[in-house]
C-alpha cells in the first residue's frame, strides 16, 4: 500500500493501471499528470485518478511511487521534471515499449541509473488510446516484463513486481537488450507491417473499392494500424537498431517469397506456408487459451 | 429450390454453404464429393450432406446445381470430371479465391465459358479448414462477388445470386480482372505477410522466447497464418501477376519506412502512421459494425 501514486500520462496504459490497483483495494491518493487538462479532468470524472496536476515536479511531490506512462520519446523531459520534484526514497517505474533508450535517458538525466527506478513494460494494450479507453482488467493474465540490473534496489524490485501482480499480471525479469529484441520481433515489426499495409492500400487508385471488399482476416490483420501514431513513432526512433534488424530479416524473406511466386517454385511455396501454419498453430496451442 | 445440389469439396466453405442452405429451408438432396472419404463420412454424420461420392462424374449425375469448393489449383481436373458426368442444363458455380485462372481453365476444358457457369467468390472464411469447421451462419452479412460476363445465362446469374442471398449474403457483380486485383490487395497480400512474419520469427534462434512474449496484437495479426497452406499455395500460383504487383508495392513502401527509420526522418514516420491510422479508422467506421 502507498500514500500517493503519481501517474504521468493517464491514457490507456496509465489509466488502466490506476483502475486495476483501485479495483484491487489500493487506497493511495492517485495523482494524474499530463499535458492535456481535458484528458486529466475526464480521468477525475471517471474516478481513475483522485486529482491532477499539469506540472510534473508538482505532481510527484509527496509520492512514494511514480509511474511514467507517456510515449518513450518524452522520457528525457519527464525524468528531468521528476528529478526537480521527487522525494529521496520514491520508487519509479515506467511502462515504455522500449527499454534501452529509457535506461540510457535515465542514466543521462540522473548521472547513473537510480537504484529505485525499475524499468517495466506490460505486454498488454488495445488499439485505442486515452483515459476513456482504460479498463481495470487490461492486465489480467498478461505478462509484464521488468528489467532491473545488479544495481537495482531489491525492495524496489519487489514493490514493482507486487504492483503488477495485484493487477493480475505475471511478472518476468529479463535484460534490457533481450527485451528490446523480443519486442522488435513480436510487436514493433507487426505494427510496421500493419501501418505499411494500410497505407499501401490507401494509396491505390481504387482504394474505396479495395476497403469495401476487405473481409474478416483483413480487419484482424490491420486492427493495430489504428494504434497511437505518436507512441509508435517514438518506438521506431527509440528501438531503431533492433527494429531495423527485424525489418531487414522480414524484407529478405518476403523478397524470397516473391521470387518463389514469380518463378513458380510451387513446392517451396507450399513448404513455407506449411511451416508457418505449424508455427502459428503451435503458438496458438501453447499461448492462446481463447483460440482453442 | 433444387432437386440435387452437388458440392465438390466439403470443407469450411462448401460445408458452410450446404448448412446455410439447409437452414434456409432448401430441400434438395445434397451430394458431397471430395478426395477424403473420411471427411465426407463426417459430412454425412454431421448432416451437412445427405450422401457422398468420391468420383466427381458420378457425384454430378442428376444435379441441377454444382458448386465447386476445392482449392483453385484443382479447377482443371474438376472441370474435366464434371464435363464427363453433368447434365445439359446444370448450373455451375465455384467459390474460388481467384477468378481469372478459374475462367481460363473453364474455357480451356469446355472450349468456351459455359453460359451456365457463373464464377463466384464469397468474401468469408476463418483460419480453420475441413467440414467440422463449417457453420450455417458463415455467410450472413458477408459479401459474395460473382463475375458473370456478356455470354452468361441471365437465369443462371439470378439463380446463383439467389443461392447466396438465401444464405444471408450480399451479392455484388464485378469483372474478373477487378476481382483479382481487389482480392490481391485485401486478402492475398495480407496472407503473404502473415505467413512470412510467422516464418521469419520461427527461424530466429530464440523463437521459443519470442512467441512466449507475443501479445494480443500479434495474435490477431498472425491468425490468418493458420489458414490452409494448399489453398494459399494455389492462390499464389493462380493470381500470380496481381499478387506480385501488390507484393512489389508493399515491399517498396516498407523499404521506404526502413530508410526513414534508419535516417531518423521523425516527421515523415509520424505522418505515415497518422495517415495509416486515419485510413484504418475510416475503414472501421464504414465497414465494421463490431469494431464500434
Amino acid at each position: 500500500m502507498f500514500k500517493q501514486i503519481t501517474i504521468i500520462g493517464v491514457g490507456l496504459i496509465g489509466g488502466s493501471l490506476a483502475r486495476a490497483l483501485k479495483a484491487a483495494g489500493e487506497s493511495a491518493l492517485f495523482v494524474g499528470c499530463g499535458r492535456s487538462a481535458d484528458n486529466l479532468k475526464k480521468g477525475v470524472e471517471l474516478g481513475v485518478i483522485d486529482r491532477y496536476e499539469t506540472d510534473i515536479a508538482t505532481a510527484v511531490k509527496g509520492s512514494d511511487l511514480i509511474v511514467i506512462a507517456t510515449p518513450v520519446g518524452s522520457a528525457e523531459q519527464v525524468f528531468s521534471e521528476i528529478k526537480a520534484g521527487m522525494g529521496s526514497d520514491v520508487i519509479i517505474t515506467d511502462v515504455g515499449s522500449t527499454k534501452g533508450s529509457v535506461v540510457d535517458t535515465a542514466k543521462a538525466v540522473f548521472g547513473e541509473l537510480p537504484s529505485r527506478f525499475i524499468p517495466g513494460h506490460p505486454i498488454a494494450g488495445t488499439e485505442n488510446s486515452g483515459v476513456e479507453a482504460s479498463f481495470a482488467t487490461l492486465y489480467q493474465h498478461r505478462k509484464v516484463i521488468i528489467t532491473p540490473d545488479n544495481s537495482s534496489d531489491p525492495d524496489a524490485v519487489d514493490t514493482v513486481r507486487g504492483l503488477w501482480e495485484r493487477c493480475g499480471a505475471e511478472v518476468i525479469e529479463m535484460s534490457v537488450e533481450h527485451h528490446d529484441e523480443v519486442l522488435a520481433a513480436t510487436s514493433h515489426l507487426p505494427h510496421m507491417l500493419a501501418f505499411t499495409l494500410v497505407d499501401t492500400l490507401a494509396r491505390l487508385e481504387d482504394h474505396e473499392d479495395i476497403f469495401r471488399y476487405a473481409a474478416g482476416g483483413f480487419r484482424d490483420f490491420t486492427r493495430i494500424a489504428s494504434s497511437n501514431p505518436k507512441m509508435w513513432h517514438d518506438i521506431c526512433i527509440h528501438n531503431r537498431d533492433a527494429l531495423l534488424k527485424m525489418l531487414n530479416r522480414f524484407s529478405n524473406e518476403l523478397t524470397q517469397l516473391s521470387t518463389l511466386i514469380e518463378t513458380g517454385h510451387s513446392e517451396a511455396i507450399l513448404e513455407l506456408f506449411e511451416r508457418a501454419k505449424e508455427s502459428r498453430d503451435d503458438y496458438s496451442r501453447r499461448h492462446i487459451k481463447s483460440d482453442l
